[in-house]
């Protein structure tokens, strides 16, 4: 087995790049890359649920082509205090099942609206197995409060309506570094490092 | 925060004991060494459920005393296939709620008698919680066999009838490095050792 190549349970663009960032001793391919094209129904309660659902779809498929990998499978999202939680396991898809992230933010600045206590924090869950189905897993936050408004042209998801305060500004506004040395994804992710 | 030391949510005697031979650079302390005396309800439904419960309450119980250290469940035990994977959570108390091992495994050789198929597995989950509520888990497993009589002087648990396949002999007829060297705790460990 090649220890350095690790298949990433995900076509999300923004994920893949952060992971590899982060990640940059390892070869990330992303599951178009390895010829995987189904969607993984997301239905678990938790992100943990999620997580553990994509990783072993991805470590089932691999079996099946006798492809011998490590799967690394992230869910993450944004849980907002005021709103118990919300949006949640549904940070993608908040708004509705296309998961646009601009549709997504106005219904929560909508949801906030009049509301003074914004704290909220991202949170990621990583579940990374192995070709035997043995696995780590690690959670990763990180906090802050929803602003008012967009602040930022980075435009990942939430990231330009969350004011983080371990940066004292938004992520929309913070440097790919910035945001990475952080972020509930790069806390996670330094607890798996092998 | 001393990061060297990690407060083991258990008072099983040799659990406590494998742990500090494995993670022997760090100090190890049971719950009876930070005056936690309660009974913790493992009422999960899987290893990994339980293991959470367990970190968790000890997490909580150390935020009551302001002490800050790094918490370590562990929640493991044996699956056996032709059993559909029974005693599984209930390894340590398959006989009764006494958790008394050689009753335990007195049922478990009665449940196999005449059965020829008789792989099973070691399971062993572990969280690790950190002082501000973050945590890794990983799980390790050790396949083996259960043989059809005691074999071997060490008692702990199942060992003494359970035959490793990387060792050739019960865990019973083992010394404590071999074991330790291919055990469902050890490997888990050894994914989540910073």
């Amino acid at each position: 087995m090649n220890d350095k190549k690790i298949i990433l349970a995900s076509n999300n663009a923004h994920k893949i790049e952060e992971i590899k960032d982060i990640f940059s001793e390892y070869e990330i391919l992303s599951l178009k890359d390895i010829g995987f094209f189904e969607d993984i129904e997301e239905n678990g309660k938790t992100f943990l649920d999620n997580a553990f659902i994509k990783a072993k779809t991805v470590h089932d498929y691999l079996k099946t082509k006798n492809i011998e990998a490590i799967v690394l499978a992230d869910d993450s999202g944004l849980c907002v205090d005021a709103l118990n939680g919300e949006p949640g396991v549904f940070s993608a898809r908040y708004a509705s099942n296309h998961g646009d992230s601009v549709e997504n933010r106005k219904k929560l600045l909508h949801n906030l609206k009049n509301i003074k206590e914004r704290t909220a924090h991202f949170v990621c869950i990583l579940v990374k197995m192995y070709p035997n189905g043995e696995w780590v897993s690690a959670e990763g936050k990180t906090f802050g409060e929803i602003t008012k408004e967009e602040l930022g042209d980075k435009s990942f998801g939430y990231d330009c309506i969350f004011y983080s305060y371990d940066l004292n500004k938004t992520f929309g506004q913070a440097t790919k570094d910035e945001k990475n040395s952080i972020s509930h994804r790069s806390r996670a992710l330094s607890k798996i490092k092998l």
